[in-house]
């Protein structure tokens, strides 16, 4: 990042990172009248214009730490949001989760169709990993981006974890267990968009890479309680997404496991755990550190 | 290859490639006992076992000629054999074509369930740009090859050319139109097949590239030619998938519009176009010609 840009607040840091990633999304997603137009214009209506961009914030954080160029971050930033835009489309879909409101607006196969939703998921996958083949990183580094990012998309990291997750639903399982599929789920992705950050910069060294790890395994981790959290107290309007939902499908949560209050102390213990994770960065570190409290700050 | 392959008969040169790419498979798929079981037994269960494995043919075919290294062209077999798998198993789903018999199996929404078919063909997708990420090839060539399989599956390529094969279903097209659509569903993955070969050896000049895909075009266009005679005039048993199934769904397909006799003729005029195309390759293309020859002479 430009030094220009590590002096602002956080607000204003990450609004300059969301927007520069929507402008990245915008550019790499093909127009919406080009053929075939129903499919591409569902693309961007499954990815631009909403969302909180949490994850190429932590691209963006970890890469200015270390040092990476901007346009890289861009490409990185876009193509961990498009493996992420892929999997809520895929989520929604009547044989999984079957939800019909997704970021304040109708999901897309309530706005489109069925068939048109699976066909925007399979063609933004492909499109992440097309941009990050764009991305300008020296070609070692982009080859080291593309199998970071597909690891943790595929059957041993996101996709394993959502096949684990509908096997849980009406079942008792143990925190250990709960533990194990977040890590999958959700913490997949988060850390791996930590790692493309720092890959990005191409020249990390084993310290901050062990470093950077545990930190993104405890924001990973405290970004799912308080996602537990926030669906049990906070209504649909402010979430964008259905309310009260993990119960409602009868699916293990950490509120349903650990009740509300020791949720709200694991969320806290694991903020204190990232923070700690950071120390031996010192002061380079610092949006990452803003960014753990985002996350576990966060009212929506 | 080595020498001792190019000397091999046409059907002991398949069956050696066939093998080979068959080995690559089953190492990169996690194992069935592996967590979350249930995914990785129906990722095995869509991947293996199974198939003419066209697309892998065709980049061992183009990558002997360049002379890529044959670790590297395993990988690139598989990674685009895993693209085609995942695309059969989304295809297979009621919301699109609703099929349930591929490759003389259960499809895997049926074998299964439509959850699992979902996301086996999602992580199978990441899956092949992973095993790309690790084919050992030149980091700028493997870049290369990640950003040629990325377009050609995505929203410009094979997931938008399904997506107007739905839109054409029970509407009159122009044969334009249905090649337009043809080139996108099938023969992008088809040319990216014979272009990774190419990539894999990282030398190839322009020349021999304006060769090959003009090569891929003609046997891409001819391979489904050949798909929707098959469809007509083969029964369910040998094609291993449902026959008749066009007609039925009333899909446009070359039969439909052209006829039986002219469509027998125009993919005999791509065969030879397919020869034609290879002639500034002289005697270095053989395994391609005798492809071409395969594709389209084939019984199912």
């Amino acid at each position: 990042m430009r030094d220009s840009d590590t002096g602002l607040s956080l607000g204003a840091w990450i609004a300059s990172v969301q927007e520069r990633v929507e402008r990245r999304l915008e550019a790499c997603l093909p127009g919406a009248g080009e053929t075939p137009a129903r499919l591409h214009e569902a693309m961007r209506y499954a990815v631009l214009g909403g969302g909180k961009r949490v994850r190429p914030l932590l691209a963006f954080a970890a890469g200015e730490m270390a040092g990476a160029p901007l346009a890289v971050l861009e490409h990185a930033g876009a193509a961990v949001e498009l493996i992420h835009a892929y999997s809520l489309v895929h989520d929604d879909l009547p044989c999984m989760d079957d939800d019909v409101l997704r970021r304040g607006k109708p999901t897309v196969h309530v706005a489109y169709d069925e068939a048109t939703a699976l066909l925007v998921g399979d063609a933004l996958q492909s499109q992440a990993f097309e941009t990050l083949a764009n991305s300008g990183a020296a070609p070692a580094d982009a080859l080291a981006m593309v199998g970071c990012l597909a690891r943790a998309s595929g059957s041993r990291g996101m996709a394993g974890g959502q096949a684990i997750d509908l096997a849980s639903v009406g079942s008792r399982i143990a925190r250990a267990q709960l533990e194990h599929m977040h890590r999958l789920k959700t913490g997949a992705l988060l850390t791996a968009s930590v790692m493309l950050g720092a890959l990005a910069a191409g020249n990390v060294t084993g310290a901050t890479e062990q470093a950077l790890l545990a930190y993104a395994r405890a924001v990973g981790l405290a970004f799912q309680v308080v996602d537990d959290i926030l669906d049990v107290e906070t209504d649909t309007v402010t979430l964008g997404k259905t309310a009260g939902k993990d119960a409602m499908q009868d699916k293990p949560t950490y509120v349903s496991i650990l009740g509300l209050a020791e949720s709200k102390a694991l969320a806290e213990d694991l903020r204190r755990e990232a923070h700690a994770a950071l120390e031996p960065l010192a002061g380079r570190a610092r949006r990452l550190g803003e960014l753990a409290d985002f996350i576990v700050l966060r009212k929506h």
